[in-house]
């Protein structure tokens, strides 16, 4: 089974919004072994919104739709399905209901232009949407399904999730396998990791099955594995030895697979020490915080931090010394202090800092992109230093990545301290 | 003149990475006025980008490439682009030369299989790439424009911005100009803007030009005029009335246009008002000093924050009275206690905080959802409660967002305090 995306909006050509459904729906579809042919991206017209459809239908089985179903005059995509198949639309007086209903469970007042949304193409299956106000459409032109959600991420997943997806499986009967491993690293850059892999890939390219490809994005490279096979315990067996065989190659790098995250790895090995973290930033403002929270329960290992944007509550606030910063906020020295204030001031085992220039001018003499990270703990301290480039957003976020990869190194292989205490 | 898009690589069918090359290029090119037709994505098989250039090529003026530009076995657009013209590849020496110096200067040994992006087709031309090693590709084919960029996004935006645009104007002659305006709003539902704006939408509709499109993201909307005409000054005479009704009829709402942001808004009116924020955080744990220090020079009214994830914290790094605490770290009364206890603490005008159920479990009794921002300042306190719907990452982000507007409202407006100090 081949299914093809399609995502309508006239923003999206514009860029005011990022694609981000296609890049969810790719790894939902992946991980249930369907592939996808083609993603694509049409605006808000009718006619071709209804040729995209007719483009994907004529070489994939399915096109999954995202994008509008809102109540505005420039969604457009019900009527597009109903130009494809040939049919009129309907008002459905059971949606009618439901929007009703909806409504008055909010408290809101029902727009009266949002009832376009209780209108569905003749022959159409309205898809429920627990999360907001346009039910999707189900429609099957020819053998082929067309499934229509809105484009609003988290009211599309839900969607995709509860009516989509099932109803794919279903039609595709039981798939052929394909099974992907996603191993992930941290603190090395991708050509460096090809080179040490260049004889795992030179293997891999002669066999074929599995396949391996490169995945840097935001300080992070991940390499994913894709097995094909006739079941998933075939292809699993496909992908174990190589997998193994990269970790060892790879060996500290490696912080995960699949699913697992750089602070989920080190909300769990603090848990495992049964230690915590508190976070002191400069540079990244609050983005290691946010990072460290990311996850439900991180409140069991992340106590807190302190935002010492202004140079002076590095002192008031984490009791760097005067001295320290009489070089500039910018230094090795300064990230030891900050990540030992704020670990006794708020008394976690462990305190993690940044501190340097993001840009775009320089600071204190140092170039953007000079950056220090600082952990202190019950024994020592370990500063790493970095030359990043790129723009502001990039230095910010490599940073905060740096950081969470200086504790999970420290925390999983037990290095020692630059310097005791 | 019309350009589409076509992203390489398997790795965004899959969803391992998001498109984000394709929006920031949409941006560019109807700031340019260029209209782009369609967006594909394509995975990493030489016949497969073949085709999908030739389809581009059918119909566009001109197709930009993203992304297969690298250094790894799965990069394969300089083939495919080769194999669209019928030509070989061809080893540069200066490209090699090129590589060695960038090498040299970073201090980093080449892997020998970085070489192939020495490698260009037949009658091409190379674009430099000052943030990479891999170099752009210029190949015209039937008086038709391919351009092959790197995938990463900081060199593809220098390499666009430097040689594609520049050539891609140069071929278009002058076009007809195409210009949006976009109008921000924060803290009102779509579906409400739209009730609100439905005269202006039907009076639009009618004539044709220029258009309005509604785009709801994280917790704001922001609505965009997009008007044609023979030249700028034409166009903008087309919008600039329909932006002044929409302004008239949604008031406060209205934060910026075009490239503003509402931090941009916030920091605007601090420095107008001579005063400085500093932030209080619990659920959102850092994302609001994150989004304070997003724009350049933030440091002149941002001062820094805290992050009170855990309870004890909000006492000792906040001073919230722990009756206030009793009930719970989720209320109004806590929300102002940790706006005002920042305030104090990191001496700056304002203090501006955030609790709440970020989820996915209940806390303290309250529903995921549920969610306090709180503002204090010089003469008393604004709070505002918020019944958030969606995921954990969705209520931290629509929160920040109500933070930032609490604070911009309150400045811009002069809005009564809810209570005197």
């Amino acid at each position: 089974m081949r299914v093809d995306l399609l995502a309508v909006g006239t923003e999206l050509l514009l860029g005011d919004i990022v694609n981000g459904n296609a890049a969810w729906l790719g790894r939902r579809l992946a991980d249930a072994g369907i592939d996808v042919g083609r993603s694509v991206v049409v605006g808000d017209e009718v006619g071709v919104i209804a040729a995209a459809l007719r483009d994907a239908l004529a070489v994939a089985d399915a096109v999954v739709v995202t994008g509008g179903l809102g109540p505005t005059h420039d969604d457009l995509t019900r009527d597009a399905v109903a130009a494809l198949a040939g049919v009129a639309l309907r008002r459905e007086p059971a949606l009618v209901q439901g929007l009703r209903d909806r409504y008055a469970a909010l408290g809101r007042q029902m727009p009266a232009r949002n009832l376009v949304q209780a209108d569905l193409p003749e022959g159409a299956t309205a898809l429920p949407n627990d999360r907001g106000t346009a039910p999707g459409i189900r429609l099957v032109v020819d053998d082929r399904a067309v499934y229509a959600m809105p484009g609003v991420p988290h009211e599309m997943e839900a969607m995709f999730t509860t009516a989509v997806l099932p109803d794919l499986l279903a039609r595709a009967g039981r798939p052929a396998a394909i099974v992907s491993r996603v191993i992930h690293t941290a603190g090395v850059y991708e050509s460096v990791l090809a080179e040490a892999l260049a004889d795992v890939v030179t293997g891999l390219e002669a066999a074929g099955n599995p396949t391996l490809a490169f995945l840097p994005a935001g300080g992070r490279v991940r390499l994913r594995l894709t097995a094909h096979a006739a079941d998933r315990a075939a292809a699993d067996a496909l992908i174990s030895p190589v997998e193994k065989e990269i970790r060892r190659v790879l060996g500290e790098a490696v912080y995960g697979v699949d699913g697992d995250t750089l602070d989920g790895a080190v909300h769990r090995l603090l848990a495992t020490a049964g230690a915590t973290v508190a976070s002191a930033e400069s540079l990244t403002g609050g983005g290691l915080g946010a990072a460290l929270t990311e996850m439900p329960g991180s409140s069991a290992t992340f106590r807190g931090g302190v935002v010492s944007y202004a140079t002076d509550l590095k002192r008031t606030l984490l009791d760097v010394p005067a001295d320290a910063l009489a070089g500039g906020a910018v230094s090795a020295e300064v990230a030891v202090a900050m990540a030992d204030g704020v670990r006794r001031r708020l008394g976690a085992t462990y305190g993690l800092s940044t501190t340097g220039v993001a840009g775009p001018d320089p600071q204190d003499g140092q170039p953007v992109g000079t950056v220090f990270v600082g952990l202190a703990g019950p024994g020592g301290h370990r500063v790493r230093p970095l030359r990043l480039s790129g723009d502001r957003e990039r230095v910010r976020g490599y940073t905060v990545v740096a950081a969470l990869d200086l504790l999970r190194r420290h925390l999983e292989f037990a290095r020692p301290w630059d310097a005791p205490r």
